[in-house]
Parts: C-alpha cells; structure tokens; sequence
C-alpha cells in the first residue's frame, strides 16, 4: 500500500512493526520511541467514532491505532516539522481519509473543534519539566520531550476539554509524575480506570506509566499485571515480541 | 523471651514470623494477614524518633516494627477488644518499654498528643467502604475491614496533622483505591514517595499497593519493583520466603 514519497535531507522511511506502514523518521528530527507503541497497544479503543491523538509527533500513533479502528482519526502537532513529516507518512501508506493531522496548538484546538466532540484520546506528551539547566530549547527534540509548548496540566486540561462525558484517555508518561498526572486528572474531572507500570526488568523499578482515564467517571483503578520488558537474559519477553514482530521469536 | 500469659475463649498464640515474639490472635476476633506484615517490611523506618502505628489491631505492625528500629513506637486501635489483645501481646513479649499501645479514635488523638509530634506512621485502615450491603457491621472483623470508624479522608487527615513536617506516612491499601489515595494525599500535604504493587502472580493484576508519602515533601515517586507472592508453581517468590522463613525454603 505504500506509495513513493520524498524525503527531505537526514529522513528514511522504516517499517512500522508488522503492519504494512511506513513511517517517515530521522534521528535529527524525531523517531518513535516504545512509549508511542505500548501506549496505542494499551488504548482500549472504540471500534467507531472520533479519535484524537494529542502531541503527535511524526503521527506514530495515529497510524498505529488505524490498524486497530475504524474510527475517524485525528492528529495535533505544534511543530510545523514534524506535522510535516507526519502528513506525509499518512499520504504515503494512503491513509488520508482515514486520519487527518493539524499543525497547531492543543492548548487552543477546542476553539476550533469545541468542547466534547471526542470518544477517545491518546497521548504521549513531554516528559519533562521546564528547568533551570541548559538544554537547546529550540531543538525538535527538546521540543518533543520538554514541557516547553504545554505543562501535564495544560495537556490534561485539554483531553479534559475535547472528551465528551465517558470518553477516554489514555497517556503514557514516566512513574516519577505519576501522583501529579492522577491530581492532575482528578481535578479535571479525568478518573483514572486503568493503570499498568513497564519495567525494563523484572527486578527493577518501573520506568513509563500507561494510564487510561474516563471523563466523569467513578474512582475505581485496575491494576494491570506489570510489563516486563526485557528478560534476564536481555531478550523481549514474549508480549512485546508478539507486539514488535506479530509473534514470540524474531524472525 | 515470651512470658506466659493467660488466653481468653478462641484466643491462641502464634510466632510472630521469623523473629522471637509470639502474638495473641483470634480467628473470630482478629488475625493478621500478609498486608500487615508486607507494610511493616516497606516502611523505611527512622533508627530513632517516634514512629506511630495507626489501625493498630491486634498490634502485629508495632511488634514487627520493634525488630526494625529503636524508635519509641506507639499504637492506636479504636476496638477495646483489639486493643487488650495487643496490650497482652506487648506484655507477653516483654516490649512494654518499647511499645504502648493506646485504645482510642485516631480521629481525635491530635488533642491529646498535639500536631506534628512523629517521625515515621504506618498504617493498614479498613479498605472497604461503607455502602447498601448486608454486612455485620457490628462484628471485630467488620469493623477492621469497612469504613466504620474511620474513611479513608480521615485517615489519612489524621496522619498528615500527627506527622512533622518531612515526616513520612506508609500504607498498605488496595489498589483499585489508589486514585482516591493519592488525591486524598495530596490533599492534605502528604507527597507520595515510594509505590510497589502486590500482584499474586506475575500474570495478574495487583491485589495490594504499599504507599510511602513525606509530609511537605516535593512531587516526585518511585515505582519500585513488583511483589509477585506466588511463582507459576504457587510456591512463594523468593521474596517472600525471606519474610515469612528467613531464607528462600521453608524448613
């Protein structure tokens, strides 16, 4: 399904695991990370209806979750670059009537789109904190994974904003900000439902956080069994195997 | 190191663990469980200070905890019967000096010792809370179980004005609670710390959640690793065997 495509200067089109996808990546500008995978496993998606994926990146997740709904799939990306790179991949594996990536300010988009019109959200936002220390603040990068265009409040306000009352919203973060994120969405009406930790061991502390939340709901969390990354003898255990290559051994 | 003393009727003796301390439990009246002693291995407790046990039961927290630390350790418990079961259990095991154990509500303990006076609570409160169902809320195990006496708020209110500041609080509760603990937390200045889930086995979802939080502490937790309590062959983890035996297999 893939047709040819330009690519622009440090670019490369790679397989998007086993689905028959590409996607348009570069090291200097963004490539996907496991986060954006686990977290469109973990969506518990509705076959039909409106999907949003905040803090799209390259769209990895919009064209993940097209594997998995029907749904009508939207993107929002605040860094023209990489909306760019996403719009493409979506042109690319021929997805353009099935997901639609904007270039723009989630802190704003109900403005455009209104409040409620959304059945589920998904997002893999900046992990960290603004700081004092003296990181390029005007690299993609930098963008991508520092609160410097939203904070986890302005991210969460806004899921808040765009679900419509029983909608969901999942988001994969880091366990450090995990008491934040859940007053966070406590205060924005979010109830967390689901919680499962991924550790890169089985002996080691938790290093990513997938949370699925309902707007307006009642508190009441599952606990999901913990994904364990990597064995001891530092080979995929059998899920993300079967996530990463369709089954338990690579090919 | 135990003295003989005198049971009351369904009233039997058993070793506390590995340790030299023998409790007096009851199954009609009041037995410990895994939580308790899983809170009291959790807690990070301080060499010295005041360490308060909230919840106190039949005092298998301050009696564990008295082989952990040289802190004063006291005790509360609402139930006048809870409470002489564990008085008898600190007298048999010659800890008077070490542990009181004081029979009253927690909800009002802070006008007789003041604000702020501990260094380190624990605490393993009801986990159910009160609703329409036909339960014997006038039974010992009832009242340990349910919200009767106290709900969560007020526990967890009660532990951030007993604690200094910087002082911390560790919980045993059950996970599908943990967004209302956290909030409630938060709430009243109590910053979770340290987190680890309870799975009963590796494939399962989380059946216990321990929970360490610091009084005016800053936002930021760890995810420890997770507590599997069975292997596939339903033997206790390693882990376990630890606390309950002293070694990985049981004599």
């Amino acid at each position: 399904m893939k047709k040819e495509t330009e690519l622009r200067a440090t670019e490369r089109v790679d397989d998007l695991l086993t689905h028959e996808l590409g996607i348009i990546q570069s090291d200097e500008v963004f490539s996907f990370s496991m986060d954006a995978v686990l977290l469109a496993q973990f969506a518990r998606l509705p076959r039909r209806g409106k999907v949003l994926d905040l803090c799209s990146g390259n769209g990895v997740i919009p064209l993940l979750l097209s594997t998995r709904t029907q749904a009508v799939i939207e993107g929002i990306e605040i860094q023209p670059r990489l909306a760019d790179m996403a719009q493409r991949s979506i042109v690319m594996n021929g997805l353009q009537e099935r997901i639609t990536m904007r270039m723009g300010d989630l802190r704003e988009l109900h403005q455009e789109v209104g409040y409620g019109g959304y059945d589920y959200i998904t997002v893999n936002p900046p992990y960290m904190p603004l700081n004092g220390s003296d990181m390029k603040l005007n690299t993609h990068q930098a963008i991508a994974r520092h609160e410097i265009h939203c904070t986890l409040e302005e991210v969460i306000q806004a899921g808040a904003r765009l679900l419509r009352s029983g909608g969901k919203l999942a988001m994969v973060h880091k366990p450090n900000r995990l008491a934040e994120i859940i007053v966070m969405m406590h205060k924005y009406r979010l109830e967390p439902k689901v919680i499962r930790f991924v550790h890169p061991r089985a002996g080691l502390e938790a290093n990513m956080v997938l949370i699925e939340c309902i707007r307006d709901g009642k508190p009441e969390v599952r606990l999901q069994p913990p994904l364990i990354v990597y064995d001891d003898q530092g080979t995929y255990c059998p899920e993300l195997m079967e996530i990463y290559y369709g089954k338990e051994e690579p090919s």
